[in-house]
């Protein structure tokens, strides 16, 4: 295993951002977030056509939708584009500025390390901080002076304090690493403030939460992004370089996954704030958490970027893992006792471009099994397959014999040769990420990524489930940059801009 | 790669059955064989309800269905089970016999080896030879006496000649190896002159010749084979045999492949006899061989023997390598330039079964890449996968390390134990196959395998067919045992019998 290998398959829980967002006051009962969360997506904090004020006005009807809107079937909030409010947002630049100020939500697992990152990158200041977790908060904060910095704003009150934060006049970006149910309302509200806003994966879990955040960035004119950092793994960005080089030949298919084994962190009391991300596997079905296996090969196929999705069908097994492994392993009266898993143990969905290619992605974190990504892609030239990394490409391999990937190292992105020992977790591709993302927000560039991205990434987790639910029938996939996926433009194979 | 791997993972060609059953008389055109065998199959050779006799009554209902059954949809000719008219042939044993006389159909690059291990293994005597090619046919005839038995018969009279082979009162296998178109005629003829037989792999093309085939064997109490020998290779038998020990716990999800790339050989004008196998990829979609990377993930989960599979459905690619090859490599002029392929040059399939679990099979031979059946399971325990081969089974595996299968080598099926340097291609797993089953019938044991598993194995190739046209939705998947499957039963993990 090489070092690019090695760096790029972490085997434990850092792929999973796990934030400690909050804890309840300690003297009154800690309400459900859940349910918290349902109720301002459902009625509150409702977008006024006019002034992009949080709470200025009724919900609209897409905020007023089923709460589950898989359950609606095919085509009735996925496949039916709403009508445009605003211009796209494709192609559209970053203010350059010479400092970025950055604002961070969730200060658990993921936030509490990515903060390092976002102090490591040149032009970038810390200016605020939430995070109910009064220690955590504290801990970031004494990192931002660590790094020299200005001490930075800190929100620690609650539940919404987070509205504080994206009030403040002196940030340009927040950065969002909460549990799942939150990321919405966040990237939502951090828009309606003006902010440019990342979150992290999944970007939301329903059809028309992602349809509203798709609206509101052409509304508000602020990018809204999915901080997917497999797009920057060091492979992904190489084997995107040569297929977007002809080296593949015509693209033919692809797969990615998310197979990674958390049993032991779902049921750890400590890992995670409360059993939340155990929780989903009571609420829905499919392929939770589409966005690592289906970016790095969206990219490859320029979906978005003159291909896209049109379809969607998933098959899924009976859930067995999570009840096996609380047998084995919980305490008789443990909470966890009370749940019931629902399907599937692993997702497996096929999803069919306009140009009729086929991308696999895969979903288990329920079963023993080693780290994969998958990541592979085919041509009429050749393959690439990931864990372990091997190619074959046509002239260079032949008679079936898999060739060393390594051999195509000079094919690696300018970031991967500019940064050779990047710092941060999953062996770089984190700090890739920052670094460009920050990079285009100093110079004033188009990002390498943006809200349609962000939802066609996610757009899996609410579709398959719907398929799942109607064993197997295809779903449509919505075309959320309404008919502008037709345009060929670069994505994450940028050039390195002069600084 | 150890022994075990390079034995069961042929980089080239030896997989795929290749015979050359006959060429045309020298002065005269050359029939189309598809437009000869279509024609026997719609109209001619009935099969009566009373004698079974060959060519002895009108069509039935099912041979006057329309050429193309795929065509019909879901459940029209799949899901909806004719009649039975005979028994169950599930659990029904050979008659017992001292020397097995065996006949062979097609002496090309399949029968023409297959027939040395015939000749190798004990109590078998091979009695008759057909293939319209002479010198073939004599070349074979000399294997036979040098191998110290009587001269066989020899059929060489043109197409048809194999129909006096079945007719002989001495034989009871008949073995076909010929382009698949034949098969099913081939099949159906043996049967109605009352010798078992077995064909390779595809069994048939259509949903209706395979009810036939069930029905067939029922009525005639013969039993119809598909010869499928990767369910005999090393390290399926091992798995198959863990897995019914319990040692990945409940089953959930499997894959198998014929990922080939037969580009070389589909165009090369000696390998084949005749383009026709080319000319499959203009005539028929999707996965169009499916039974080596079903057969023994079916096994495994034991489908017809506890489960079933119940609906499949199946995304492609477009169809650009074998166009692409030719461009590179055909000259002008060259009677493939007519040829128009169609999709897909790679198929996924995916399969559900009665308890949910899903199989995927993919099928690609037309793009360049190396050799893989894929040939996974995962359960609650732990998963296996091939190409190359490794595992992950708790406990004795953790940490997303996958562990040494060579480890269980003590699970090998008795057949390898016994045979420790087998003769023949495919790494001994042909030898196993043919051994085993002249084992059964010399002994007069329940075959391994019967005609529910030959249709099973093959249904995915129109069902593929059907669901790529239908943009990916769910086929029924035909229960050709009425119900049966659901009775356990032991399969290919047979104990080795006395002797």
């Amino acid at each position: 295993m090489n070092e690019a290998h090695s760096q790029n398959h972490p085997q434990h829980h850092e792929n999973e951002q796990a934030a400690r967002p909050g804890e309840p006051h300690p003297d009154k009962p800690r309400p459900s977030r859940r349910s918290v969360l349902w109720t301002a997506g459902a009625a509150g904090a409702g977008l006024g056509l006019g002034g992009l004020t949080a709470g200025s006005a009724a919900a609209t009807d897409r905020t007023a939708a089923p709460a589950d809107a898989a359950k609606s079937g095919p085509g009735a909030l996925g496949a039916a584009a709403p009508e445009a409010r605003g211009r796209t947002m494709i192609g559209v630049p970053f203010e350059g500025r010479r400092t970025v100020r950055v604002g961070i939500i969730g200060l658990g697992n993921r936030g509490g390390t990515m903060i390092d990152l976002f102090l490591a990158v040149p032009g970038v200041r810390v200016v605020a901080l939430c995070d109910p977790v009064k220690e955590k908060t504290a801990k970031a904060a004494k990192k931002v002076t660590d790094a020299g910095q200005p001490a930075p704003a800190v929100y620690t009150h609650g539940e919404h304090d987070f509205e504080n934060l994206c009030r403040r006049g002196d940030l340009d970006f927040v950065y969002a690493a909460t549990p799942w149910d939150l990321h919405f309302e966040m990237a939502r509200t951090a828009m309606l403030h003006g902010k440019h806003v990342g979150v992290e994966c999944p970007l939301a879990l329903r059809l028309d939460q992602l349809w509203e955040l798709v609206d509101l960035s052409e509304r508000t004119r602020r990018h809204c992004l999915q901080l997917e950092n497999c797009c920057y793994g060091r492979n992904e960005l190489r084997v995107l370089r040569m297929a977007h080089a002809g080296l593949f030949g015509d693209l033919l298919h692809g797969a990615g996954a998310y197979n990674h084994d958390l049993r032991g962190l779902m049921f750890d009391p400590e890992y995670y704030e409360g059993p939340w991300r155990r929780l989903w596997h009571t609420r829905l079905r499919g392929d939770l958490y589409s966005n690592h296996g289906f970016g790095p090969v969206a990219n490859y196929m320029d979906v978005n970027r003159g291909d896209r999705a049109v379809r969607i069908s998933s098959f899924g097994t009976p859930a067995l893992g999570l009840a096996a492994y609380r047998k084995a392993h919980m305490p008789p009266g443990d909470p966890s006792w009370k749940e019931s898993y629902i399907e599937s143990d692993r997702t497996i969905s096929l999803v069919q471009t306009a140009k009729g290619r086929v991308i696999r992605l895969e979903h288990d974190v329920s079963t023993p099994h080693p780290y994969s990504r998958i990541n592979s892609l085919g041509g009429t030239k050749g393959v690439f397959e990931d864990y372990p990394e091997r190619i074959y490409l046509e002239p260079d391999q032949s008679n079936d014999e898999w060739g060393d990937f390594a051999r195509y190292a000079d094919w690696d992105h300018w970031l991967w040769k500019e940064h050779a020992n990047p710092p941060g977790g999953h062996g770089g591709m984190d700090y890739m990420m920052v670094f460009r993302l920050m990079q285009c927000m100093r110079l004033g560039l188009v990002p390498d990524f943006d809200v349609y991205d962000a939802a066609t990434w996610t757009a899996p987790v609410p579709l398959s489930d719907a398929s799942l639910k109607a064993k197997g029938e295809p779903q449509e996939f919505p075309d959320f940059t309404r008919g502008q996926w037709k345009h060929a433009r670069t994505g994450m194979d940028s050039a390195k801009p002069e600084e």
